[in-house]
């Protein structure tokens, strides 16, 4: 883990604005280079299917419940929409807020139409809304598709993202997903790998892909590639579904000593967990991430103990 | 009911629109958290098929109907289009109105092209027409068809209104239907609930959605998951279809007793009356959504006893 | 008849546009609020098709003819394209015009794709020409293909014109057509009555529409419907292909008294007649729309006794 | 032929251009009305081939060529690509330019997609060229394919393109051409007036059009049609593919003494030439075209005796 | 080879801008008029495919590769994205940067859909990011595919980025590709002459293009077609994929002294070595490029004896 004077700040961030990007970084990584993201963006990405039924507990069909747990779990960084920060924040002053700045409904499959998910804001009006909120907006987020039809479109609005959001000391985030009619396998090692240079090509600080699967094998090892090519931009992994704590938690420990990656962006995972649960998982995935803990000492975290 | 004083402001409101934020909300909800929303902008959504034919009363075929209704009736907001505010405001100048920002027609069926619906206005010209008109101008409504494949660029154009309306203190009203080739039951209480999810993350004051049904079903129950997944975003019902007034009545009742819901979004069970009624009309469902009258008292006061 | 001082101005015209506003309409409407307007845009819509072959005079092949009757004969509006003004405006400064913003012309049929009008000018252009050339240009018209799958886009436009040109006193007319592979019937009297009530909600000052037919028969009486609920917007009808005149000046009065619309709107029932004889047909045009002469007191203007 | 002082400046060039534009009007038709225009923009719409292979003087292979004609010969004005004219400005000052707007390649076939012609630059940028080069930028020229489904992008630009020239006091010639899956015969007599038509509609100074033909006959007397319609936008005929000397300037002097135009735009019947013959060529047309001199004068002229 | 006092300033360069033009230009062709290119833009172009995996060098799987080479080997300019530069410019102030605006990925094939690359960001921004890294940003790049059913959006880009980069004293290099369902044989020698004669109505400085190809057969003679028609704008070669390196300098040094070339584009030929043997390879095709030197002695230089 890099201490915190490690901060490499890139070129496109201009001087007036390195002290800003200085502390989102030391305050989205508590200083070690390492990011622990709580995904809560799926109210649009998957309606409401993350959020009630079935294996889900009841907490989750609030939104609050995910600022609860963001507040009190150690996190690095809440990624939402920017419409439930504004109706949240004034209550949860301390968390620090990304705001994903596109999404999309999964209405449409990708048999009908290739996936296009379109930008609601401006930078400018997130600066805005940074300097009349008071809140801690350290980052944000863009997904693009890649291999879509609609990739060109979605790569320029992403360059865009990123360079005006280094203008105003914002950190950037990548969600890159190879998705559309032309991609047969999206979690392929060596495409996940195109999808972590695409993000270093477009300069952002981190990028969030997959955990890459091979004839249905998924390995830590695989990921080597991926944050080889990325370069400067740090890789972080995707929770996906629901799963088995111990085995989350080991394969996240695998991801960063093994492939390489700088942390992990988790949603389901946590949220779908009630509220005391999802603190102890988001603190067990902290120590992981943050502070070098074993999976063991992360799982006794998680099981209170 | 929340009390005046309860209102909360969401964080993209500036502090120098907080108190015209404040006033637009206690105008249309009357102090009391609730909207009753008078919907009025059929004209170009269903042409003429509302306002001229059988079981149509003849009042309703000239446009100021609507607004004889809002004036006379006990309403929160009318919602219809600029044009037709701009022509009748000066004779109606004490109806609080909402403004319809989009509309499409309805001669294109989904089955040829899945619905788009353009924004017509930008919000400044919005604020020059309540500075230059001084009209009441409270609030203002989008409609997004998740699930078409236009849903992208109606997405997009409702964060837009949402945030920048903040900016000046008007309201939001979202109209959120699933509509399209992917959406096979538009009314599936989950994917409703999903709309709703939708709305909160574009930080919408209210959204309108349809009341869910199920195997042909419809009961108020349906409607607590999407009020629980709104959060602090209110929802309220469409009206639907015109249909029996003490059946109207009774569905409202439990729609915002036991859904959950905060008021109720009714055009055609109004302006289809005649004045007389419909203003009775108008009286009863208020009484309901703003007095917290019971079922039989509002048809008491629309059956004018 | 309304007087000249009963001009209603609407509340998206600024005070500071009232004295221009209500000047231009009692100059094209001569103070009577009905509308003759003489149609000679189609030299985009019909390309040559209109001016040049059989039955129609030799005058009409050059485009100065419009120009020569506008002036020479009684008429409330000459409508055509900016582009003919700046050429032949010099000659004809008298003449009051209206700028039409948008046209397509016919080479591609409904079967192939559905039709789109393309907005030429900004108001702010239009305004701009208007102090430059010193013309009187009092009006701007503007297209909409109602039911074309480009309808978004028009209806778009469409918004903005009449709200722009209001906030700079100019008058709009609409010409409102459905129109599309998803129409069946255009001239079915129920769709007018809508394509009038969609200029209504659009604050339009006219609408032009096509005169409605059913099973064949055309009647003054279809046109209550849409004259009733376009509201405080004027209707106007078309002109139409060439007919019989004394037909084509009862079914005139007809739609005037008994269909309750302001005006009409002629083009080839005009031009292509020589330049003597379309000066006469509209000096009997206006006798029925602006003095209220009967069908035989104009026929006679017509055949100049 | 008219004088200089016969200049008629239309109404949307401003006063303050007024001077400009009677001088650019007076170099590119030598003050006699009438426009020979050598058109060397084909370097992109047909790629290498005019330029390259048999039957084409090696001299025609360096775009240089072009530029070394335009000086020797006695042309109205040179018509070619802004990257060109920015190249070999410098040594050629005193060609009068005309910067050609839009252009595209032939390699998509119209089968495939019907024709599209995108604009490069904004009249703005040409403004701010002609000021920073010095060079004599007196006009500029836009094409469009009517009957295109990419028509209405098409004639938007082009409306933009004349009025906001003429602010600057630049002439404009538009290029229209039916083209596209809707046009059966692109040179029909009636079909080419209407196209003559529509840029009159335009307000556009000069239309380039192509020679009608009807059942493969080509006759001067059918651009009668044309040339009547145009009104004021004074018509000139493309020169085609490379034919026999004589017979092209017999046909030159046909069009304006029959056909009723105001010159030509003449390409590969002059570049594909070596230089000393392509000059005597341009001096040929010129004579037609700008002094009254008969095709006998012409063929002398071009055969240096 | 012309002396830096050659260079030639295109008249859309500004007099304010003609000394870092100059500059500019002297730099990456070091005072020669030829151009080494290290092609380093494929991350997105080709995903990870050219970065690792059987035959290249394991090296290369780090983007700092590249900057390596640039900084080590003897080059005129490293193309690469904006992203990469601004993450690894700090550490290599000295190399000269051309920014490449537009970028694919190839997972969407032709037979799917024409391609489309998108311009990532402005002229603006790349000069706003000149300006606050300090780096020597000399020149930016853009890709066309001519035959593209998107080709009318390339080619307007394209012409954005020539006239606004020369604004500001930035060199161009355009890559332009025949690409598309329409195009059959992409290196076709009169196409590429073709693209070559698209590049020089744009204005560029430079282009890249494939080596033409006939029956199998490439041949240095078949580029004369494209740098003659190209006439000011200096044609390089792209390296294509990895191949046996005397070969490859045979072929480089026939383009400049046979095929006419200015230069040439390599990008696979270079990185996918260790760097060591990159280095010593870049610095043979510099001496064949910049130096005049013979195959042999470049092969000798690239042996390191």
């Amino acid at each position: 883990m890099s201490s915190a004077s490690d901060v490499e700040i890139p070129l496109d961030v201009p001087k007036k604005a390195h002290d800003i990007y200085r502390k989102n970084f030391e305050l989205i990584t508590h200083g070690t280079g390492r990011l622990m993201l709580l995904a809560g963006d799926q109210r649009v990405e998957h309606l409401n299917d993350d959020f009630y039924g079935e294996g889900i507990h009841e907490d989750d069909a609030d939104p609050e419940h995910l600022f609860r747990i963001a507040q009190q779990g150690r996190i690095g960084v809440y990624a939402t929409q920017l419409g439930l920060i504004a109706r949240y924040g004034r209550q949860y002053p301390d968390i620090p807020y990304l705001v994903k700045l596109n999404s999309k409904t999964n209405l449409v499959k990708t048999a009908q139409q290739d996936p296009m998910s379109n930008q609601w804001f401006t930078i400018d009006q997130i600066v805005r809304f940074r300097e009349q909120s008071g809140l801690k907006i350290a980052a944000v987020g863009y997904t693009i598709y890649l291999g879509s039809e609609f990739e060109a479109e979605m790569l320029h609005q992403a360059a865009q993202v990123v360079i005006e959001a280094h203008q105003h000391g914002l950190l950037t985030v990548l969600w890159i997903y190879p998705r559309g009619n032309a991609v047969k396998e999206e979690k392929d090692p060596h495409l996940i790998a195109g999808a972590a240079a695409v993000a270093a090509t477009l300069g952002s600080d981190f990028v969030k892909v997959n955990a890459p699967k091979k004839d249905g094998v998924s390995s830590a090892d695989m990921l080597k590639e991926a944050t080889t090519t990325a370069g400067k931009t740090k890789v972080v992994c995707a929770g996906g579904s629901s799963m088995d704590v111990p085995a989350f938690l080991k394969q996240l420990h695998e991801q960063i000593h093994i492939g390489g990656t700088s942390g992990n962006a988790t949603g389901r995972n946590i949220h779908q967990k009630s509220l005391e649960e999802a603190v102890r998982m988001c603190n067990a995935i902290s120590a992981i991430t943050m502070d070098d803990a074993s999976a063991e000492e992360a799982i006794r975290i998680y099981e209170g103990s």
